[in-house]
């Protein structure tokens, strides 16, 4: 069967979603937890690829078993492998031709920035430290301008391999609630740093280093240059993939 | 002078605030970072003994020194020799006989249970999770039992030192938002293991275990069996000190 489970985890002590060399991955835990309590050697696959350091809540991945675990137990069959800080939270038969990554028809990623005169030891590993005042009201124009289809070539590390740059946002939200300011966005697809870099501008305007009304040019432009520094990983969260 | 600071820690990896043999500890990670920018031997004294494992967001802590670092640069300057589990956020000079712990007239604590079905690897170190269903009513009922000045002998650790256990709790809210429940009591002083072990006891209401009406009579009984169990010390964060 064709089992979809939904997790969370928190990445700061691990080196990405994806299985390498020489450094633990999230999918590697996870591939050798489900393969001792099935017994099989399972493949993961997910649905975002999370750098190292970058959390989920809702990172969705699907993987090919004959188990037979009943599949509502196996969250609790998982986890009792797990370490602490992967979770998984959900399990449900899918159809065969189910991919994580392929079949996914929208991801919400949100970054978290913690503005405040100094650093927070409770949220350190779950936002990104900025003392300096912000503009949210600038914030918030310079955000409009991200919603739409567009090329994003600006807004991808540089390097990427040479593929379609297009993609739809549907909603780029940003929101104070105290000395927390929060983006969120909803997208068909992300380029490599994408959600960082959109940050990193967005912390531009609110700097007032770019005019808010500028975005929309950055963006046209596809020059990687004129976009804002990639915030660091911390900050980011997979929040939800949509199928 | 007499500086006192303001203070946020996360106490993950320390055993409490108070200095001890072959532990680390807050209070002597933050003198030797005093000791070391200020050149003097420096001794720290705080508001709240927070117990191994156990936050603060708004501990605060004294101490005398002779430096010449002008005193709102302080801060800057102890932070530097922090690890970024602690965070310096205030210095301001007080009066000769300002005391952190005795010339407070209130302390603030929250505990946080994480209530779903699924521990949060996000949440894991900041709150106590527990995956029944709790009755919040019943929760809310008992807890507004506490509020007042009583004798809180139920709700002290055993073996403690025979002072007097009577208190005056003059708030104690409890609220759920989402999967989180949060407890905050204000209280003019805290018996040893007292936040937690009401935070126990109003779980055992939320199972209905007890009677929420028989909290009232458990104060009264001075009986620590018939109180609830000590709640593990991630959910509790010292949140204020009222001076």
């Amino acid at each position: 069967m064709n089992v979809k489970i939904l997790l969370e985890y928190d990445g700061t002590n691990y080196h990405g979603w994806q299985r390498q060399k020489n450094a633990r991955s999230i999918q590697e835990v996870l591939e050798e937890a489900i393969s001792a309590i099935t017994g099989e050697k399972i493949r993961v696959t997910g649905a975002g690829r999370t750098d190292a350091g970058v959390h989920a809540a809702g990172q969705v991945a699907n993987f090919k078993t004959n188990t037979r675990i009943p599949v509502e137990k196996l969250p609790y069959a998982i986890n009792s492998r797990l370490p602490d800080d992967i979770v998984v939270k959900e399990a449900r038969m899918v159809p065969e031709e189910f991919h994580a990554r392929l079949s996914a028809k929208a991801k919400v990623y949100s970054y978290t920035i913690y503005n405040a005169p100094f650093p927070s030891p409770l949220l350190r590993n779950y936002t990104y430290f900025f003392p300096l005042p912000l503009d949210m009201g600038a914030m918030k124009e310079a955000a409009s301008q991200f919603v739409g289809l567009h090329d994003f070539s600006a807004f991808r590390a540089s390097g990427s391999p040479v593929k379609s740059s297009v993609r739809q946002i549907n909603r780029l939200e940003i929101n104070r609630c105290q000395d927390l300011i929060k983006i969120e966005i909803e997208a068909n697809g992300f380029l490599y740093n994408m959600v960082r870099i959109i940050a990193g501008t967005l912390l531009d305007a609110g700097l007032h280093k770019i005019n808010p009304g500028e975005v929309a040019s950055i963006i046209r432009s596809g020059d990687r240059d004129r976009a804002g520094k990639t915030l660091p990983p911390q900050g980011l969260c997979l929040l939800k993939v949509v199928y």
